[in-house]
């Protein structure tokens, strides 16, 4: 069973997760393994089914959703992780030891498939297929927030080993966690500190100057901006804000997601040729529930109360490149030889 | 002309350094070159002094500390970094540009030979010869003080290259900064929240709570705990805390830096041998100066205005293996395979 403690200086969250790894030796550097697994053994791919748990969503067309569950045809598909880092039976247990804070692991972790195409990339996707997998993650998302044990769920893409990838075959990933992580509610507080003093959305006033300033701006579509953050951690970092300010990805329209699937297609597609295929993550930086209780430890909530109007959903692209200093983890700052305005404009200049 | 950047929404700070690296392709993953330079080319082995700045600080036993400086002979050496993240000259000059905050990249950025010998890690030294690091990390600490524009010094190693390593010659690192780094104002943050609330050090209370419960102790010496934290990030986080409270490593005893080149030489020698030389990186976690002015924005500092007697000094070693989620950074929630309690056992039980 796995557990969730937290560090009672900081407050960030560990899963303990012994059972996610059935291997001993997946403590030594990843191996390549997983990731030249060849589509006959790949369990992504259509065919394997069996090798992944039942699914739990997948988009089959012509037929109806449930049609032939488990079996090829679909387009794409959600199936729970089958080393799963939280696991979904249980009640919530918090309790204390001492000093520490632990729960049981209870959560959902769930492998997005982006494509039944094995050596297919979510960079060489149609806007009509990425379209597909955002709809799949709001899918997910408001299936899994019916769950009342969960606060807060992470949906994220790692590509290629350096990025923490396991299988090269395309994939998203979705953890449902009873607990908000210290990166949210540090953003949070941010954000929530910002609107307290401004009255004005960070977010909105970062878009406002970056279509004014344009020297970070990648890419601009009706609803999206892609640019390079000011105070970018890696080289190449890139992020995409929506111009209408909404809290949650899951709230978005049906033009929003379809604005969202071209500029996600451009900015992949530009860190592709610009970096030769280079590992990244991406991470959805999304509001927390609007119905649960919340605790912010640092931030009188005020006007705010489990509102999170002040928030504004955005996607994180970090490309896993360059060296850093090696003491990011604990100092919490960061080394980038490469000015986002000097990625901005290589970026820019690429045709894709 | 280095860039310090602040994120506004969260507010770590980012060094943008790209004067840094004088290879375009130091942003393509880290090659072995510098890794596997052999002494005649290691910049860091006697004889090659000329290939670094002029030295800052060096311990030559017989002779007196300057007679013959930077020229073999030196059993420890301080030089300036020859690619420093920051530059040393120059008035600090904080601005704003609309939502953002920068400043220029004034710091100091250092490289501390831990020995001569190219092919002896700090892990073999003697304790004798540790204890001469610590001594040297104090005395360019209360130098690095001295200087007015410095609010912090980050003290931190990087063994190997998935460590960040870029020489594979035993070093350490120091980098003043005009600036408190995030990692270090939330631990500042937690430590003060705590102790506000039950007037005692949360340090402090680790110390005891792991006494008492020893299934996460790995050593224990005169004056140092050696542990794997609760909340252990990776498989095998160690951390290594002083039993006596004190804010600031500068201002330790010389029987303290006896009994922690000891538990360092111990910690980092099964660490060694458990993993098979393992790539590792280790961060001294250190209070700020307590005599400038500091801004933690979240916490009312109450009676604790400029002091910082509820911190505790110490060390937090972090070995590079494993695989995470790939989305860490941003999610700040860390899955680890490895409970603490199973690493502190096999780490106690082993013979060094």
């Amino acid at each position: 069973m796995p557990e969730l403690r937290k560090d009672p200086v900081t407050g960030y969250w560990v899963i303990l997760s012994p059972d996610r790894s059935p291997h001993p030796d997946d403590l030594l550097p990843a191996s390549q393994d997983g990731l030249s697994k060849s589509p006959a053994t790949c369990p992504l791919c259509p065919g394997n089914e069996a090798h992944a748990p039942p699914e739990v969503y997948a988009h089959r067309p012509g037929d109806g959703p449930a049609a032939h569950p488990n079996a090829p045809g679909w387009h794409l598909r959600v199936v729970p992780h089958k080393f799963p880092a939280l696991v979904i039976e249980g009640a919530l247990e918090p309790a204390g030891a001492g000093v520490y804070d632990h729960m049981n692991g209870i959560g959902a972790h769930e492998v997005l498939v982006e494509t039944p195409d094995h050596g297919r990339q979510l960079s060489v996707l149609s806007d009509r297929e990425i379209e597909q997998v955002l709809w799949a993650y709001r899918h997910r998302i408001l299936d899994l927030k019916r769950d009342a044990r969960f606060r807060y769920i992470a949906v994220f893409k790692t590509h290629g080993q350096r990025a923490g990838a396991t299988l090269s075959h395309s994939h998203s990933q979705l953890l449902a966690l009873p607990v908000l992580p210290k990166g949210v509610t540090d953003e949070i507080e941010g954000a929530l500190r910002y609107h307290a003093y401004r009255q004005r959305c960070v977010f909105c006033d970062l878009v406002r100057q970056e279509i004014q300033g344009r020297e970070r701006l990648i890419y601009e579509n009706s609803a999206f901006l892609v640019f390079a953050p000011y105070a970018s951690r890696v080289p190449f970092e890139t992020w995409i804000v929506p111009k209408q300010h909404r809290p949650s990805f899951e709230d978005g329209s049906a033009p929003e997601y379809q604005a969202l699937a071209g500029a996600l297609r451009v900015a992949l597609r530009k860190l592709y040729l610009a970096l030769d295929d280079p590992c990244y993550s991406f991470l959805l930086h999304n509001a927390p529930f609007a119905d649960r209780p919340q605790f912010l430890p640092s931030v009188s909530h005020g006007p705010y109360q489990d509102r999170w109007d002040f928030y504004h959903w955005h996607i994180e692209i970090l490309p896993t490149i360059g060296r850093g200093l090696g003491a990011e983890w604990g100092l919490g700052c960061y080394i980038n030889p490469t000015p986002p305005e000097e990625a901005a404009h290589y970026l820019r200049e690429l045709e894709v």
